[in-house]
């Protein structure tokens, strides 16, 4: 079994890029359906459990949580139980033994005992602009400026999330595999390079 | 004309990976020989260049110029001019129009009008150990502590000498196109993989 997880920055094109690696190598594709399996289980709406999820642990909705240090407030143990169910579903992907991609949901690092092939996918500012710009008619209406703090502030939230839940570093360098600026590349292009890297990768003796 | 740079950690095989996909790809490799031209046209002994081009620039060597903070101490100077010659070099290397490879030195920045692919080479520290100690006899005498001081204290310093002269952050992954971990790769699979990105990379539209 291989597994390829992906974690990205937002714009970056790791998504998509996800999508076209498990297509071209025959591999399934995970991503929304995970929180989708978790909401399910939980009898919750799929969007209230995604942004409650990658709520980072310590920012409780109401002031009145944020001093009670000493337990955890309903919302952290509520975000608590919605991580360790999406372990959970992590953990009944991988025990399917099929071969797939992976997005998001630190799944490196819960699945590290799997061996998974880990990506992490980049680009530079210009380009995650511009990348947003074209998927979101929202976004259209943002300036530069505007578009790079709601990057800045998305990316900034997924490295608190790992960091809480991991132990390990959102981006750098020591915690994956390969790291991938997508900035110059048409992602159709980069796919097939990066399934050969990928290939090579999980023939190695 | 292409031109790959490669920036890497101490011990991480960035060398070897360098040399390796110069030779599948028929590109000439470029690593000691720029030091040596260095040398060469300054009339200094090679490793002298070697040390002295590498000191971050605020390291005098004796106390007594610790101070001079307001002009360039005589070894400040020194080493100014042997990064101006360096980048000279460099430059002339581009301007000869052969596909090459060039390891360490800053290249990717230098040169980055020429549209250098630029890789980093990281490891895993065990695995950095473990390859220092392979590769020279003298590492064997050291424990595991020690190795690790070691190499940190290489890296350290290569982190300082690019911030120094670039301004762009050494090892962080808005720096270049693809990071690679060499941790558990033998080096000789590895180079072809690496060596296919590289061409689809300049085979891009």
């Amino acid at each position: 079994m291989h597994i390829i997880t992906i974690s990205r920055e937002f714009g970056s094109g790791g998504r998509e890029l996800g999508k076209r690696l498990a297509d071209q190598l025959g591999y399934v594709y995970y991503d929304r359906e995970i929180i989708a399996a978790i909401a399910q289980r939980s009898h919750m709406d799929t969007d209230y459990v995604e942004n409650a999820i990658e709520r980072p642990i310590w920012q409780a909705p109401s002031p009145t949580f944020r001093h009670s240090f000493a337990t955890p407030s309903l919302f952290q143990s509520e975000q608590l139980n919605l991580l360790m169910e999406q372990r959970k579903v992590l953990e009944e992907i991988a025990e399917k033994g099929e071969d797939c991609v992976i997005v998001g949901r630190n799944a490196d690092v819960v699945l590290s005992e799997y061996g998974p092939l880990s990506l992490f996918v980049c680009a530079n500012m210009e380009a995650k602009i511009k990348r947003c710009r074209e998927r979101a008619a929202a976004d259209e209406q943002l300036t530069d400026k505007q578009m790079t703090q709601k990057i800045n502030s998305i990316d900034k939230n997924r490295a608190k999330v790992r960091e809480m839940i991991t132990g390990s570093k959102w981006g750098d360098r020591a915690a994956y595999d390969l790291i991938i600026n997508t900035s110059g590349w048409n992602l159709k292009e980069l796919t097939p390079a990066v399934a050969d890297f990928a290939q090579r990768w999980f023939a190695r003796k």
